[in-house]
C-alpha cells in the first residue's frame, strides 16, 4: 500500500471508506491487497487511496464520481477479491460511500 | 482508541476523514489522542469513530449532521489539540468532510 496522504482535486468528489477486522486466515491477503492497489491506479475516475491497519483496517479510496465507483465494483479481480474476503479473510467489514463536500490540508 | 468498526445509523450521516503523517516529535500525542476520544463520546451528534495507523494514520469520525461537526471544531480541548498538532505532532494532514450516502456491512 502507498504510505501517502492522497492528493485529491477540489471537492466535490467521492470517498469509499472500507473498515475491516481480519479473521485468523490471512494467507493470500497481502498479495491480493497489493494487486488490487496496482489495479486501482488504472481505474477510470480513481483519484487516490489511503490505508492503515491497527486493530481495524481502514482503506479510503477516492473517486471522481459514483459511476467510477460502480465500474470498480464490477472489475473482475476486485469481484474475486471480495468473494474471497467474505469467505476467508474478514471477520467483519463496513463499506461507506460518501460525497466529500469540503477538505483542507496542512503541510509543515 | 476503540478497536472497533463503528456502529452507525442508516445514512445519510456525515464522516470526517482525518489522514495524517506524524513528525518525529510525538511526545504527548498518545495522551491527547486518548483524551480526545473520551471527549468525543460526549459530543452532541457523535455517532462513532474508527482509527488505524501504519505509515499514515487514518481516523474517521461519524456525525449526525454538519452542525455537530462544527460544534466539535469549537470544543476547547479539541482546539488546543489542533494547535499543538500543527506546531509539533504532524508533518502533514488532510481533513475531508463527507456525506455518507449509502453503506453496507458484513459479519461472519
Amino acid at each position: 500500500m502507498n504510505p501517502k496522504v492522497a492528493q485529491t482535486p477540489e471537492p466535490p468528489y467521492y470517498a469509499v471508506i472500507f473498515t475491516s477486522v481480519l479473521s485468523a486466515e490471512t494467507d493470500g491477503y497481502e498479495d491480493m491487497s497489493d494487486q488490487l492497489v496496482r489495479l486501482l491506479s488504472d481505474q477510470e475516475g480513481f483519484l487516490g487511496v489511503e490505508s492503515a491497519r491497527s486493530d481495524v483496517g481502514i482503506t479510503v479510496s477516492y473517486w471522481l464520481n459514483e459511476a467510477s465507483i460502480e465500474k470498480w465494483k464490477e472489475q473482475f479481480m476486485h469481484k474475486q477479491a471480495r468473494s474471497k474476503g467474505r469467505e476467508k479473510w474478514y471477520n467483519s467489514f463496513v463499506v461507506r460511500v460518501a460525497k466529500v463536500e469540503r477538505d483542507y490540508s496542512f503541510n509543515k
